[in-house]
């Protein structure tokens, strides 16, 4: 089991990973009162929300869940505001605790009804998908959907702990799996060489999900993600954004196939595909690196192409939506190399042509 | 012209107070970006939108308006909505600025609008009420209200700035003003004696808005209310709660009343009367300073009983909803003195019964 410190201005708080219930034995030194709200939804609830609720195991406690539908489609206000009517109806204080339990659109929309509840109650993370064990749970970024643009409304809410179970991801279907390690070689990318290394080395032992080696890539992944939270909190200074790397192309994917229809993993894999093509024809990196981060991604059976016809025209336009700088031109995270990735417009706009061209079927 | 600091942790701000469009005269100094929206009401738009953004007065911004209907019955989800759309609309980036034009319902909706587009961007508050003036303009509580209670969702948000012009005041309705004394009357008698003193004196001329008493008297309310701020951003640590003297009975009475059917500052009036009452009871201030208090807010044209049919228990029903302590005690805030205020769940509960009595007609 692995314990490691996220520190933010706001709350510093631990992340607990292992395999197996032990990981939340301590769960209640993090409630804060006890009136308990689980959110979590049709799919996770039925395998996990008894045995997790049965680990609490105190009488003392009002436990209560609420289940959404399943699916980044319901990442809406209608969701959080039935998440703030159950609040309501169960009179709950401000000393309540509302606990996610489940993957990212869980998290986010829990998150970010637990930081508007009475103006905020505490908040902790119980991730089953591998996307949000390596990602979404930590850093405290919280939200739901507009219908005009992804994660448009939100707020920045650290949790209080974030328990992470990799015995929850056996009933986690493959492409799912793959989507999480999308996030996962993204990090690799931005900030480690060594970590792609050790990726491909073990590989098909994550896909067959090797207790020890995932226990291991989730700790390197939420290292790297403490780390840059840390040093930028709020995105304010610009290091928070290589986060990014991958996203504004994997957005456009995401706004084009609608909500639901391609998972998040999957765009980002295609974006950072993207990204790294730009990266070579600019002249950052070779064709044999290129080609590795190509083949490490589809290793992990996840596409290096986008999905449905979709016009370089489009695409850009659904890119430049919120992503302009003042003159115009979109800011893109690239790489100088593996493990080093940069916030930049500063490229040249026949090349972004030709990468559109090239992944766009 | 009166500039006053608030030291929050998380953003210190200024509040500039003076009577003339002189006041607001820096206030892109406090901008961030190009991109400003301003939110207003159908009341005050058409009296001073289109001055204020005369004095604005630089082409290279890009202003917009967004017009709510005018009262507490609009604090919803809905007007929420519609400032969301509105900025998702205009794609305003992260780097915009939110302007809130209003009394507090506008502040408040502005607010939480500002808090949660983007997870945050710039705020700044032009508060039109007396009201918003001295108290909800200030110290960063941003919400709207839940059909099952008042200010339940939100979020804190520090504004960049609070410009406080009185010329604005000259169109507000007296009855409206007298709600703003309500506020200011709350801060001597939580913790300024002399400033009561003062209200006495000069209760006559600050009811025909004399302009230096004016702004002295908002002065000193501000300076308080950024005392308390600072010393408890969060609400954690009781002292931001003696701020709510008057509040619990004053909410009770609104809830009763329904939104928009009492002033927030009258309904606070009659909650003083109250908690005045219940201190005299326990005997902690003595008949003359309860009438005292009784006299000053009467002085200010407040009411000092509750306005219609309302039975104890009803009254009690309602007042427990959300302030219970652990042993189902109500908390209050009552006095030990005037300028002496102090939250408690320690008081006699046949004395509660006999202030109800006392105040429903």
């Amino acid at each position: 089991m692995y314990t490691l410190q996220v520190n933010t201005n706001s709350q510093p708080y631990p992340i607990i990973i292992g395999h197996g219930n032990a990981v939340w034995a301590n769960i209640t030194s993090h409630l804060s009162g006890k009136q308990v709200l689980i959110v979590s939804n049709s799919t996770v609830a039925p395998l996990y929300l008894q045995p997790f609720i049965a680990t609490l195991n105190d009488p003392t406690y009002h436990i209560a869940s609420h289940i959404l539908p399943d699916g980044e489609a319901y990442k809406t206000l209608a969701s959080l505001q039935s998440i703030w009517d159950r609040l309501m109806q169960l009179r709950f204080s401000r000393n309540c605790t509302v606990i996610a339990l489940g993957g990212g659109v869980v998290g986010d929309m829990a998150g970010f009804a637990a930081a508007s509840y009475q103006r905020g109650v505490n908040f902790i993370q119980v991730p089953t998908t591998l996307l949000a064990q390596v990602d979404s749970s930590v850093g405290g970024k919280t939200g739901i959907n507009h219908p005009l643009g992804k994660n448009m409304i939100g707020a920045f809410k650290q949790p209080s702990a974030v328990f992470i179970n990799t015995a929850l991801l056996h009933t986690l279907p493959s492409r799912e799996l793959s989507a999480g390690l999308a996030e996962i070689i993204k990090y690799a990318l931005i900030a480690d060489s060594a970590f792609l290394t050790w990726l491909e080395t073990h590989m098909d032992a994550l896909l067959s999900q090797d207790p020890t080696l995932l226990a291991t890539a989730i700790l390197k992944s939420c290292q790297h993600k403490a780390d840059i939270v840390a040093a930028d909190e709020f995105e304010t200074n610009g290091k928070r954004a290589l986060l990014n790397l991958g996203h504004t192309f994997g957005h456009a994917i995401e706004t084009h196939m609608g909500y639901g229809n391609i998972l998040h993993g999957e765009a980002v894999a295609i974006g950072m595909c993207m990204a790294a093509h730009l990266s070579h024809l600019q002249g950052n990196i070779g064709e044999a690196q290129w080609q590795r981060i190509l083949t490490i991604i589809a290793r992990a059976n996840l596409p290096t192409q986008a999905p449905s016809a979709m016009g370089p025209a489009e695409f850009m336009a659904v890119m430049a939506h919120d992503k302009k700088n003042v003159s115009g031109q979109i800011r893109l995270i690239l790489l100088h190399d593996i493990g080093h990735a940069y916030l930049t417009d500063n490229y040249d706009n026949t090349f972004l042509q030709l990468t559109l061209s090239h992944h766009l079927p």
